[in-house]
Parts: structure tokens; C-alpha cells; sequence
């Protein structure tokens, strides 16, 4: 039954996903967090393979050209993805997967048919939203619009999800999200025949 | 948000679904337990519309014919069942109802359209649900056989369920029917648009 599940966690920006994942995997070794390729230049501190897959323009276009990412963007002149091989042999040695990713991003992996838990992270309201943007103190009134704007346009995507989760009380929103977590592996789904044959075994 | 949600939990006999549910409702005070009709006679102890709502024959009948039940079966020569109108009032009271139930039941609800998450309970193994059965120490050989194929046979319905829950540790197996009570009710599926209107006020 050992059988690895990714779970997609998106939303829009400074609705605490980060925080979110960053305690989910600080409470568990039994998942793994997927590992982002990039072609921007190592910063101080940061491990090729653990910040990031550092690749050069050339190796990320071939990549993409060979179907090597489940999904990736161009940002400001450096392209960012998420490999598909390391999120595949994760799942085949059972082991869970979160990938924490921007809305577009998610919608990318699920229309190249990335099966898993799509979960949704929403703040308690749009003012709320507006101000955790606004407590990060580094935003001018425009881009603060432009930010809330966006976010709107991502929240329009909520129903191609499978899940919601909102972030109002942090513990709270953490222990519904593991509890998504515990509940997908208890699906019966394609698993029933596993399951049967298990139980055929009448002495 | 509120809205109540039915959960059928079933499963062979003396796989420990009762304790499980006693457990789960003595943990919560935002969920109520089905009460079951019947026609037997009530025992000492038992209070009417807390253990059973005791029926007459003709009073049970009438309500099969009305489509009072969401399912019932004759045991014995006595009438069991569980009535719609609570469950119903229940869940529209924004109410999570838990319904325990054998897996014939089961079905029947499910036929009747009853939309709610299928949970069943699983022991480890079959020879672990036999050590079971045998520890109760009051039935004969024949008598564990009939349990055991009878067993088997709910088994097989396992396919037509939402969640499996393998009864192994009795603390981990409550936790994980916690855990689906919970991610349940953070499905999208048919909220999306109540939830999207709520963030559509952007400011």
C-alpha cells in the first residue's frame, strides 16, 4: 500500500503557503518538498539540488524541449520549472510529494496531467489579503493594487481544484491541510482491488 | 459555510466500527449520531428517541410506505431502521451526522441516494477479525464460519465506498476517520461559487 500521492499547494501570493508547507515538512521526514530548477545564479548560501536545480539557459531549454518539467515560466529573463523526474521516483518509492507552487503554475501540472491533490489556500477575506501585502512594508500603492488584482484572477481558479483550506488561525489552517494529507491515502479509488486481494486470503 | 455532512461508517461485524464511533462522539460536540428505529421491545435502560425510537409494527410500516427510512431491514421477525427526518433536520442544521451501520445497510442508503462519504473499516487481516470474533468467546465454530464468510462477502463491497480505515492500533484508526471528517468538508466541489462570491468583493 506503499504508494507516494503529490500534493499541489497553491494560492495567491502572501496568503502564508510557505509558512504553511515550511511547517508541514518540519513536522514530518515522511514527505519530501519538490525541488525547483532555475537558470538565475546561485545566491550566497544557496546548494545546488537543495535550494534549487542551477541550470544554464541552454540545459533548461533542452529540458523543456524533452518534456523534462511538469511546468515552468519565464521570469524576467530566467526560467524557473519543476523537473518531473525527481517528483516521479519520489512517488514510485512512496513517498509523498508537495509541491508549493503559484496558481499558474499548478494549472500547468494538472493540464500536463500531473495526478495528485490540488489544495487551495485562501486568506479570510480580500482585506485580510490586502493587509498581510500591506504589512510586508515593501509595496507601493500600485503595486499593491496590481498584487490584489492578480490575486483575485487567481482565487477565479478555485474550482479547478480539489481542495480549500483557509489561512485564518496558522495551526488551524496546517492541521486541515495534514489532515488532507492522511484522508487522500484513505481513498479507495483504483486501490480496491489491492485492498480485495488482501482480504481474499479467507482461513 | 455551515453545512452538515453524512458519514456511513460500516463494516463487518466485530471489526470495531463502534468503538470507533463512540470514541469519535465523545471527542466532538458538533456531531450527532443517527438513532435507529425498531420494533423490538426496549430493554431496561433504554430510552425512547436516545437509544431507539421504538415503533409499533404498524407504525414501522407506515413509514416504509411513506419513504420515511433511508433504509430497513427485518431481523428476526423485528423491523430496524433509520428514519430520514432527523438525519435530514440535522444536516440542515449545518450538523456533521454519523451514521454506523452494517454494510447491507449501507448500500441501501447509498441506492436511496443518500450523498454523504462511505467510510469503511477494515480489520488487518482475516485472521486478525476471526481472533476477534473468537475473543467474544461466545459463539461456536459454526458460528465463526457463517461471521466469517458473511465477512468476506461485506468485503467484496468494498469498491462502492469512499475511504478505507484499517482498525489496527484503535487510536490511529480514530485519527484517520477524524482526519477524513475534516478534509471532507474542505472540498470544493459544489462550493465553489458560494466561496468565490465571498472573494469576489475585492477592494
Amino acid at each position: 500500500m506503499a504508494e507516494g500521492r503529490l500534493f499541489v499547494i497553491s494560492g495567491p501570493s502572501a496568503v502564508g503557503k510557505g509558512t504553511i508547507v515550511k511547517e508541514i515538512m518540519a513536522s514530518s521526514t515522511d514527505i519530501s518538498l519538490s525541488i525547483s530548477a532555475t537558470t538565475r545564479s546561485p545566491r550566497a548560501g544557496e546548494t545546488d539540488g537543495v535550494s534549487y536545480y542551477f541550470l544554464t539557459k541552454e540545459e533548461f531549454k533542452e529540458k523543456i524541449d524533452n518534456g523534462g518539467f511538469l511546468e515552468w515560466a519565464e521570469v524576467h529573463g530566467n526560467y524557473y520549472g519543476t523537473p518531473k523526474a525527481p517528483v516521479e521516483k519520489l512517488l514510485a518509492e512512496g513517498k509523498d510529494v508537495i509541491l508549493e507552487i503559484d496558481v499558474q503554475g499548478a494549472m500547468q501540472v494538472k493540464e500536463s496531467g500531473g495526478e495528485g491533490a490540488y489544495i487551495f489556500i485562501l486568506p479570510p477575506s480580500m482585506e485580510e489579503l490586502k493587509n498581510r501585502i500591506n504589512n510586508r512594508g515593501t509595496e507601493t500603492e500600485e503595486a499593491i493594487a496590481l498584487r490584489m488584482s492578480k490575486a483575485a484572477g487567481e482565487i477565479a481558479y478555485l474550482d479547478r481544484y480539489d481542495y480549500y483550506v483557509i489561512n485564518d488561525d496558522l495551526q488551524e489552517a496546517i492541521d486541515t491541510v495534514k489532515a488532507i494529507m492522511v484522508s487522500e491515502h484513505q481513498k479507495i479509488n483504483s486501490k480496491s482491488e489491492t485492498l480485495l486481494a488482501k482480504f481474499k486470503e479467507v482461513k
